[in-house]
């Protein structure tokens, strides 16, 4: 773990990626001459203030954090970022890689030779390997498990064979084991032996012969146990244990939950696999999260945000198209009432609130049912509660903006059987939204369907149809 | 740190969760027994049952983590959480009330005496306190005040004053100092002479006379290095200084990017104040998420889903009444154009297209814009960059769904005029909803607000009426 000093108050010093920003353009500024000094022949004495600022660049940027590069690499157009890319050392390209989000990973990578790409990874863990794996040509691969010693091709093997969402693909294999039936002082003399602990060491792993867990013997309660005590006696052995097919949610939710650094792996014979250790779950839960912002604003991936034009539109097709398939629904629900529309005008002012009230509402229920979902908070006794609960919060809602909405519609059509239908269909709505916005994810949950994704489409879709509907049916029967 | 045991392979036991329920409802069903019985006048056998059962669901449920506790509580309605809230031993209230959600703190709290809530706190840190002191009654925190040795009021007092964001609410005091000429032996044997480390301590502060930090001693580095060596020569001096006043997300950047377990909370001095830890920085993480999440659907803050219909009421309110003045605007929009859609009323079934899909692919860009924002992946070079990109990106999809929209449109209504007006509109309320889609986020930043909070609503508002007024103005110029 490398370190580097912030230091946010006061008068602030450039942050590495405005210092980077400056060097590039110091940087392109003389390039630009180059180009008008070599038509008068002077190319030598400029050249080598280019290479000179070129050395300056190059040297700044491999004093940084690999984090850092990639976070400044993200931040470049693509130009800028294939020169940068250049000057990291061969050394730091794979910890790079592995920092960087999966669209920027793939501009840099297409940008690399297979030789390249094959020792990028020779300063890599196998599990480090496997998370890059998915972007690497087949042919790279390949050469990579020839490269490596029989022991972590096995590793390598493993950690590619888990799914991405599962404990394995968060599982890394620097695990320290030791027995119950040494003395503590053994332990701290065979630590010193190493030259230094795998990061996130909080906890030794206590095996017997056959590999199988016996328990954990945390660090902290190594430095302040006598030495001549057995491993034995101050070990933990009640401990989490996680299985590579577990679902990576629920590590996460252990390590929030009981505040974890590290947590075992093992098989189901409980033979120690290798360990998740917190990093890599604070990187789950971010990208997680963005994930689901992505997906809620039909974005399919994350997007690099200097991508060409038509790989954007790619990324943004799928949900246009689906919500141009419910619009042409709603615009022919529209249409079965044409002619009362054209019997009274203002319906068609009036039939875009009810629809947006509803969806708004609808998309509230929606989050607040997914998000006790995933929380576990809903079951069988429960979601019958919760139904009763939204038709409640629902009906005082229509009621209240119903009654708002029909006196302002009164107030400007001058017509109170109108405001009366608004009212009414505006009670309604929320109704349907209330009622389908707990059924869809519940449903989509009994399906064994993710219930964030696309609940919000299909609320949106019902009340904007079943607005419309609910409102133009009103008023053909009551009005006309 | 209690750990417990997970086993998620092959026949799954009950989880905490179902065990309590059951339980439960086996102490109600006994309750249940007990009222009838009563009229029977044989209370006292089956009271006995009764106690029996209570005292099994106490047993289990003082043996579980406070966190599990917490989640049990979140997921049973208002009187059954009460019930299980009165058995929970005294000692685990206050580390429950920590890891319950606000909502459902607020409900344990207000069934709490004053006396019982001071109680509660005697068990925790002041950095603890501090986050449970926004829901305490005022005199209760007085109490507690009283009750607290004056260094540690002191604490409590700063820690109390650090903004909700900031790094100083989520700083705890537990940090262990050593001076930097000392040998690792005698740190050992200091560490030795302590009971026990506080949980995540992976590293020690160096500090000299002033408490100034001078460097970090990784334990790490501890166990492996010679117990002979100074502290000076194995310290690492180049760390990570936080300042209390900081914004937390800095923070849990920097965590997110090192890889940190703990950092040092210094001042302007840079004198130790205390450090962060990474198990309150998933808490603020999560959170985050969390809150964006509700806060983009309109939720203003995370609801208790057992919560009586008006607090749900409230709580919803804002968001609906915004946007219900949206609504009514792109209502008037449409009413401007009365006379057109009474002369084709076809207008009326398609101008929802033109809004929905508007309001869609602007919030496409919005949720591109504010995430590269909260990255830091812009700066004012990009800033044009990204705009032409989007306009571009909107043009192709205007195009390409426009026509799709405009073909349709003639195979309905057999009239190519209108057709075209509709591929038309789509362009412009597209590139309409890129244009903002960018400069909104921009805009609010630029003004030292949140891009996230309100920019959807926003860019929606805009596409709507817009997207109403487009097309609406472009069949009354063209086709009437």
């Amino acid at each position: 773990m490398t370190e580097t000093t912030e230091n946010n108050t006061g008068c602030e010093p450039p942050s590495p990626q405005q210092h980077i920003t400056f060097l590039l353009r110091k940087y392109k500024l003389v390039e630009g001459l180059v180009n008008l000094q070599d038509l008068q022949d002077q190319s030598h004495t400029v050249s080598s203030v280019q290479k000179q600022n070129l050395a300056e660049l190059q040297n700044y940027l491999n004093q940084l954090h690999p984090a850092d590069i990639a976070h400044i690499l993200e931040a470049l157009p693509l130009e800028d970022r294939l020169l940068i890319w250049s000057l990291v050392k061969a050394e730091h390209d794979g910890d790079v890689l592995l920092e960087t989000s999966d669209a920027v990973r793939a501009t840099l990578i297409t940008d690399m030779g297979n030789q390249e790409l094959v020792a990028a990874t020779e300063y890599l863990d196998t599990d480090e390997i496997a998370d890059l794996a998915p972007d690497l040509p087949q042919n790279v691969i390949a050469d990579v498990f020839r490269s490596l010693p029989v022991e972590e091709r096995e590793q390598l093997r493993a950690a590619m064979s888990y799914p991405e969402d599962s404990v394995g693909a968060l599982m890394d294999f620097d695990v320290i084991t030791i027995r119950e039936d040494v003395r503590l002082e053994v332990v701290l003399r065979y630590l010193r032996r190493l030259e230094e602990l795998p990061d996130h060491t909080d906890q030794l792993f206590v095996v017997d012969r056959n590999e199988q867990l016996k328990g954990v013997l945390l660090i902290n309660r190594l430095l302040v146990s006598d030495p001549e005590t057995l491993v034995a006696d101050v070990m933990t052995a009640e401990i989490i244990k996680l299985h590579p097919g577990d679902v990576a949610q629920q590590a996460a939710n252990a390590f929030e939950r009981y505040d974890l650094v590290s947590a075992s792996v093992v098989d189901d014979t409980d033979k120690l696999l290798g360990r998740v250790t917190v990093n890599t779950v604070i990187d789950f839960i971010r990208d997680k999260a963005e994930n689901e912002a992505l997906n809620l604003a039909g974005l399919s991936e994350e997007e690099d945000i200097f991508a060409p034009v038509l790989k954007s539109v790619k990324n943004r097709w799928g949900w246009l198209a689906i919500n141009l398939v419910t619009a042409f629904i709603a615009s022919r629900v529209i249409g079965l009432f044409e002619d009362s529309i054209e019997k009274l005008v203002a319906l068609a002012a009036l039939m875009p609130i009810v629809a947006g009230i509803g969806g708004n509402s609808g998309n509230q229920t929606i989050t607040m049912i997914v998000r006790a979902l995933a929380l576990e908070q809903i079951n069988t006794g429960s979601a019958w509660k919760l139904l009763v609960k939204e038709v409640g919060v629902s009906l005082v809602n229509g009621l209240m903006w119903g009654t708002i909405i029909g006196a302002f519609t009164f107030a400007i059509y001058q017509n109170a059987e109108l405001g009366l239908i608004m009212t009414m269909a505006m009670v309604l709505n929320l109704l349907l939204a209330a009622i389908l916005g707990v059924l869809i994810p519940l449903t989509l949950r009994k399906l064994g369907r993710d219930p964030a994704l696309g609940s919000s489409v299909m609320i949106t879709a019902v009340t904007d149809s079943g607005g419309f509907f609910i409102f133009l049916g009103l008023a053909t029967i009551f009005l006309l």
